[in-house]
């Protein structure tokens, strides 16, 4: 078995690294401080693999991780979907908390918990969950909003468990590296398009070419393109891999008909 | 002329404020401290209208007026588009700045500034630019990436200028309201679809509609439905208004297509 180096959004304890922990190959883990960071590491050889999230069931799209996606040459190796509890954690006691921090989107998929318990207190957001955990550890006027394995990481009481508004909450996270996969009979191909002409009907006819030939499309989103307002690219994921013959060709296709098109990579599909 | 009472995203000095002043109604302004407070003082009759930022040109989309939107029975009245440009604001010398704070969206719109002249420095995301101002004007330690506007407000010393990343840098804000205002011959439509099936070509089928009656779509974005991970809305914007026989027939036929068909509403395009 190979023995890789994996790059995750640190610190120890996050959500991230129990992704690393799922997925199937095993490495040791360089922990980065944010997403940007830990994307950029592959590019600068530290790493064989990186793994950051890429959308969430409550929030959406991660518009950084897209944005990466388009910015570098990288391929999606991998996926990885994990389950997310938050849990309210301290080391002091629920009335003398004085500053709840957490990461900004786990902050809003508690908004409601944190409207009911924490009116008057300060919410700060701050760059990972697991560095909340971390601060938090540091004094007893901080609670941090995080995952049961941070408070163990860092020594803290978990004062509230599964305190985020719907309980039904995963995150995605990707796997970026170098090398397309080769098929496994279960696979997801991502790609950007990029349409020459905003007319009617554009995206629709790229769509109809997917559909013509049954491609499964799991995800479709739009990103702007940074030109300017009402510009956009489309992120989009379809089930198969690049090399199936169907694949294959319905992208060459498109790719005759859009300004650009960008394969991110085939890669196993998760569960 | 009618008088209203206006909610934005406060405090003074905001973007928002200065798209209350771009709109074409006059009225009393009222500051609220976040999007879901300002969107709601609506539902709770405290203003007539209330105006949010609902999509960046270099961030895309405010989730959490997405999501507002498909949480409650509201329209949408108007859009107003403004041009962004941030400023590194202050008491203090460049050089004795310790902690810089802005909204989010703002420091990743100047993320290269950002990284280029504060590495070592805090920084640190408060709930709008205008209160990062705000804060600015009470130490010398502090500086803002905000509006010129709000250096006025607050008589912060403008520091350093035009300090996002790509220039070109507008956001587009959403007023909404209780009712759909009546047809200018240049209007614009939201809905949000839900398909019932995530089968091959549902949403092709949809975009189908639009594209033969030649309806233009300004934006496809999709969203989490908070269900299940991959499950998701479609908001769709397009041109024309709900009065429109085009419009009007067109919707209809895709009302009995789809899951769940929201309008939310038919207003003056910008510009």
């Amino acid at each position: 078995m190979e023995w890789m180096i994996i790059g995750i959004l640190g610190p120890e304890g996050s959500y991230t690294e129990k992704a690393a922990k799922q997925w199937n190959k095993m490495g040791d883990l360089h922990y980065y401080d944010d997403i940007q960071d830990t994307v950029e590491a592959v590019l600068r050889n530290e790493v064989d693999y990186s793994i950051v999230p890429v959308e969430n069931s409550l929030e959406g799209s991660i518009p950084l991780t897209l944005d990466l996606l388009m910015e570098h040459q990288l391929k999606i190796a991998g996926e990885v979907i994990v389950q997310i509890s938050h849990c309210l954690l301290s080391k002091g006691r629920l009335s003398g908390i004085k500053v709840v921090m957490s990461h900004p989107q786990a902050l809003s998929q508690c908004r409601k918990f944190i409207k009911m318990h924490f009116r008057n207190t300060e919410v700060r957001p701050v760059l990972s969950t697991s560095l909340a955990a971390k601060l938090a550890s540091g004094s007893k006027d901080i609670a941090a909003i995080a995952s049961v394995e941070s408070a163990q990481r860092y020594g803290l009481e978990i004062l509230e468990e599964n305190i985020q508004d719907i309980n039904e909450n995963h995150t995605r996270f990707i796997v970026v590296g170098k090398e397309t996969p080769h098929p496994t009979g279960n696979d997801k191909t991502s790609i950007i398009i990029y349409l020459q002409k905003n007319r009617p009907g554009a995206l629709f006819e790229i769509l109809k070419e997917f559909a013509n030939k049954s491609i499964d499309l799991t995800k479709i989103e739009s990103r702007p393109t940074k030109k300017f307002l009402g510009d956009y690219l489309f992120h989009i994921d379809l089930r198969g891999h690049i090399e199936d013959k169907n694949i294959k060709e319905t992208l060459e296709k498109i790719n005759s008909k859009v300004g650009m098109l960008k394969i991110l990579g085939s890669y196993p599909a998760a569960r």
